[in-house]
């Protein structure tokens, strides 16, 4: 079958590798029908160090079972499956509290040792807790959005349920990436009375303020810390969606929320320490989130999806086949496009 | 009047400086019945530079009020009260949100132009927002416990409160100082099924024990967060309260926090960055916490004082005169001492 394979900053490549196979009896194979390119990829895409082996990349997905173990109960071959980021046994003591990122028998995709999205196939461990079968098919209008549910719409989610938005509530978000985005659809779905996205590249502003940001910083650091709290009576907001993962990003999201605020970070964070922590510290403002449990979020999330009420799958703004992967990553890293779906 | 006054590390004096009067219309005057010395203080005492003109010391008080400005309606002279840390109109949109610590016109003792409370008084800005009459007579036996009440009990209170304890959690308390023991307290009195002192003064720890600490790790640093997985089946704990500040006390605070577990800081911290933001992450561990709003608190905790359930003045280990403030700044410093209790 074929994959991407990241061999290095700049390099990633279209390849033959063995086909992904059911191995453990609670393996699944699924057979990619849509799968996308993600900010953190863009990480590695900038920094990785040359790798003789490579990296397979990928890690959201929709796809056709194409093959299940034998103690797989749930689903069966033909069904359509969202592959969640990372998998999870479902049964566990943190799956249990809904944080399948921190399953005792889970993991994630695109890593060392697993099979990457972006790709003809994948092997699903735990497919039974990981897979969620959809009731549509697989040409469904509704695809672009459904693919969100993998990753970046349940990412928006997350730092908003972490940042604490909740009717009447001011919030910021960090970033205008597509994980900012979904954040934006996230704070207005819990009922946030003002939006403010923090970015200023004039599309991503735009479907920001279509998905419901009442106001636009374009300003960075110092400046738009000051306007943040022009817009908010001097204080800051109650709730911050850190959605880049920079240490001056995480600066700017600390110093914008009100004393007893709360910043949910969903950028991957690039640095060993945190910046902020006096003005965190003097101003009691919380910082919490990581990998979000999107597994869990489907339920919530997926109805909004099927009757219209919500539209993440906007921020796909160009579909590749398995062949321009590559030149997907280039057009994400130069901003050109805001994310990429693959049909493989 | 005499005040303590530091003019640099380890230069801790008692000097005759003017009488506290009433400046403002909301101003009282407290003639300071019972102070102490704070494991804050100590951070000046090690590492102030030279001052001049030096820095007025103590934050943490009972007195007799003594006079009030014209427009000073909640109390009269001669009235006994308890004096927080921190200064707060009571009024204001965060004092309402009980985080009077961020009061609009609120501040903080023992800082450049304001009093302190190891003196024989202190001018109280916002005097009806700030001080809360007391019930008892001044030589009511349970005066230590309530003089925790403006400070440490609180404090280990909130972050007890931040770190989200509640009935049958596991918790972890990292700092064995006075903060750390009330927190012990304060976690017990919220319901914690498991309580683990970090800590080595064989004094300390026999108070944890009594407070109501269910396990004791002396080790340190990886040790130390080894000894904490193998004490809650691997995982961590639901629940840490940060009481000390450092950079190293920080980090283990993070790594002994289980998944989505968080942690309450309240020890000042003495750097710039957070360590641990990357464990913090993946792990999807909140961190919040700051000045404790102890005035928000006293409401919660003064019946169970009161009536003999916790006390938190049991942390008070020796007393001393003004003059013996000094000496009673090395005791602390050197662990002599758990904390000093200052009757002007």
């Amino acid at each position: 079958m074929r994959a991407t394979v990241m061999y290095g900053a700049g390099d990633v490549r279209i390849e033959t590798v063995p086909d992904a196979r059911v191995i453990e009896s609670t393996d699944a194979v699924v057979a990619v029908s849509h799968a996308c390119i993600c900010g953190s990829d863009l990480w590695p895409y900038k920094t990785m160090e040359h790798s003789d082996t490579g990296r397979r990349m990928g890690h959201e997905a929709i796809g056709v079972v194409d093959a299940v173990g034998a103690d797989v109960r749930t689903m069966k071959v033909g069904d359509l499956v969202i592959i969640p980021f990372a998998y999870s046994d479902g049964t566990c003591v943190f799956c249990h509290e809904a944080l399948h990122t921190s399953c005792v028998r889970g993991g994630f995709f695109g890593v060392e040792g697993m099979d990457g999205a972006q790709a003809e196939a994948v092997r699903v461990p735990q497919a039974d807790g990981t897979l969620f079968v959809l009731p549509v098919s697989k040409d469904d209008a509704l695809m672009p959005s459904l693919l969100t549910l993998s990753d970046v719409m349940g990412t928006g989610h997350h730092a908003a349920v972490i940042a604490k938005v909740s009717p009447g509530k001011t919030v910021a978000v960090v970033g205008d990436g597509a994980v900012g985005l979904c954040g934006v659809i996230a704070a207005r779905r819990l009922g946030a009375e003002q939006i403010i996205i923090l970015g200023r590249h004039a599309d991503r502003i735009a479907l920001a303020r279509e998905f419901g940001a009442t106001n636009v910083v374009s300003e960075r650091g110092d400046e738009a810390v000051e306007r943040v709290r022009q817009l908010t009576g001097g204080y800051g907001v109650h709730s911050v969606l850190e959605c880049v993962g920079l240490e001056q990003s995480m600066l700017t999201a600390i110093s914008i929320a009100r004393p007893r605020g709360a910043v949910g970070r969903v950028g991957v964070p690039q640095g060993e320490t945190m910046a902020g922590s006096q003005p965190a510290f003097y101003n009691n403002i919380t910082v919490g989130g990581g990998p979000a449990p999107v597994r869990a979020y489907i339920d919530e999330l997926l109805p909004d999806i099927l009757e219209g009420r919500i539209e993440p799958g906007k921020v796909f703004d160009r579909v590749v086949g398995l062949d321009d992967v590559p030149d997907g990553y280039r057009a994400m890293d130069q901003r050109e496009s805001i994310k990429v779906m693959v049909e493989p």
